[in-house]
């Protein structure tokens, strides 16, 4: 592989963007479009066989000695956030370009056939939902909910894709199936802190942890906070300070489980230096890639309201905001990687999945694991973003080797 | 006294209120002017003698057979916040006029002169500026400050003065003497909750607590909720949570003393569902009428702002907003007003003011205490603010008996 080379891609494919700080390229735009269409010529010109399925996804497939058998694919997204990074999705574009561009060196022939994925809007940003190209191809779409899909000027998701040449009541058409894919591996970079705190070059992800979230309600008594002796208030920040603190006490609990918890939506009214706060409202997002041990927390913060309110005289309540459900990677895939790791001398560990990726999706299609590589700083969605091309060079070994040894090299 | 002549008087007086909800009489609008001019109307045909001074203040003298000796004073403000009730101010005032008319009544005549006043501008609603004419009345007023002085539609201080007919830079002429008042009394609603929840009819205000604010800043990292382990994080919420209750700690064990200590102000960036707050902010406002226990507080709260930076990491500065100083009562107008209390068999108890009045100002110059009222609820600056006139009467009876008192009845 041609670290230059790549060094190239990264700076041509950040050209596509719209106007603002860092990279602007959202889903569906003609900006993304254009960075859509650079990419397919890249691919092309790599010797692969370039289709657009039904919901904009990019399918590029390098040909195997046994064309029927199941393909070997990796991926990930070109679409961004508002003021993004370079890295965020586009890393795992270009490394898998770049595996393709070596295999066509090294005239590498595989007998399972190879798939460079680029899936569509992943980011949320534009319309308020992501992974929307990987819910289609796994027949995760729901129709109805598609359709009400509006950005915030008011253009459908239906109107971008006919933008894009798409229709979106023929979207179903793009869901794959069991035996068409024999793996999936995305790699990505972690937009977390722990590679680049524990010094190691690659995380193997063993499950993907999903959010439940609550929006919890705490009411007092605004009273004037010179005149109502601390022992006759009922203050709501009071208890929505403990209800937090609680939450995190929970999770600190879980660190071997890597549940976290966290309170990112606080505010109180009245808000008034002179009146003592009669309401508190907050939002809690608990995940993790065990079931169990995020129940736990949720348990832990069912019990906080509970000796909140007894404690304090408050009105307390919660309301479930959303559930999703955490997803296995597959351990067969983890172990092979693992297994390319030490093989390639990389240092390696397992390690949740914090954020939502397209591989959460591909699990239900097929066997699917996903290749972290640092991010520093643990920055991401944020101009500042940044993955060293060398630290991202070790992930990019790592999952060449797995590519090769699923699809089973012919000529080596 | 007469309880239906009291209430027509309310009734009468609330019907000077711009449009809104609640009683709106702000400082020195046409509509307070108005009131004003009732007011003075009432007060002379109660036989007293008015004046309105350079500050707007006005000043009712019942004359005394002595008339060279120093008044006996009480009084308070029409004046209104918006949206208020009927009761703050107001209350001190009505119940003035009504003890000047049973004066009248039964023929009562004092050795030294009553005198009834009504303070202008006590509210900061308009101006930003409290007491404006207890403030002028005891030379505290600084004359660049209120030529600096607007209210939201851009009408000075200095503006105002002229539509009343008065000249800002005559205010210093407002000033009274020390040997002018022999005693201050003011009766006012209690604005908080203890009256009425320990269920007693009258407070004698030993003391007027005074607030020392503070801005606090706590800054963390904000990282992404779902990627970032507990234990990497710098949570700026959870670090502004713990000083929060740390104030309310420190102040729980000044009960004895009645300081209070609030953070009424308390937000957090950039407030996601997914992101770990990076920044929160917070006032804080301490008071109470022991400068010692204040300060315990003050420091329980700079040491809450060393143990958070130390075991959390973060960056936490605070700076002083502004600091006063909490004013005593006089203790021989107290102890008169205990002893009138237990001579007419009512229910009281002594206690600090938690909010201003003008009688903090009027305590440097005259031997000055209040009475206070139950507030229903402790509601107050709300339309919802109430006080029953039967209560409102005992407190006249035992501010009435105070003012004989002092004055020396010649006749009964």
């Amino acid at each position: 592989m041609n670290l230059d080379r790549m060094r190239h891609s990264f700076e041509e494919l950040a050209k596509f963007t719209d106007k603002g700080e860092g990279i602007n390229r959202l889903a569906y735009t003609e900006m993304e479009r254009n960075a859509r269409l650079y990419m397919i010529e890249q691919l092309e010109l790599a010797g692969l066989m370039v289709r657009t399925d039904y919901a904009g996804n990019v399918i590029a497939r390098r040909e195997g000695t046994a064309p029927d058998l199941p393909v070997v694919a990796t991926g990930s997204h070109i679409d961004s956030v508002y003021a993004a990074g370079e890295f965020d999705g586009t890393a795992g574009v270009l490394v898998a370009l770049e595996i393709m561009r070596s295999l066509q060196d090294e005239e590498i022939s595989t007998e399972h056939p190879l798939e460079v994925i680029i899936f569509a809007c992943e980011e949320s940003s534009r319309f308020g939902a992501s992974t929307l190209g990987s819910k289609a191809m796994t027949g995760r779409l729901d129709p109805a909910y598609t359709r009400s899909l509006t950005d915030k000027n008011g253009v459908t998701l239906m109107q971008a894709f006919e933008e894009n040449g798409l229709d979106l009541e023929e979207v179903h058409l793009a869901k794959r199936f069991r035996d068409e894919i024999k793996a999936f591996v995305e790699l990505h970079v972690e937009q977390g802190p722990v590679l680049e705190k524990q010094g190691v070059a690659v995380g193997i992800v063993s499950a993907i942890a999903a959010p439940i979230r609550f929006h919890v309600h705490v009411e007092g008594t605004a009273d004037h906070s010179g005149t109502t002796p601390m022992d006759y208030r009922r203050d709501a920040l009071l208890g929505a300070a403990e209800i937090a603190l609680s939450v995190e006490r929970a999770a600190i609990e879980e660190l071997a489980h890597g549940t976290v918890g966290t309170v990112g939506v606080f505010a109180i009214q009245p808000g008034a230096m002179n009146v003592v706060p009669g309401l508190a409202e907050m939002d809690v997002d608990i995940r993790g890639t065990s079931l169990a041990s995020r129940e736990r927390v949720v348990k832990a913060l069912e019990q906080a309201l509970e000796d909140v309110k007894k404690a304090r005289g408050l009105d307390i309540w919660m309301e479930e905001i959303s559930s999703e459900t955490p997803v296995e990677m597959d351990p067969a895939i983890v172990a092979d990687l693992q297994a390319v790791c030490e093989q390639q001398n990389i240092k390696w560990i397992t390690m949740p999945s914090g954020a939502g990726h397209d591989a959460m999706n591909m699990a239900s299609l097929c066997p699917t694991s996903m290749i972290f590589v640092p991010s520093k700083n643990g920055l991401s969605h944020n101009p500042a973003e940044y993955t060293s091309l060398e630290g991202l060079m070790e992930g990019a070994e790592v999952l060449r080797a797995f590519l090769l040894k699923q699809a089973q090299v012919v000529n080596e």
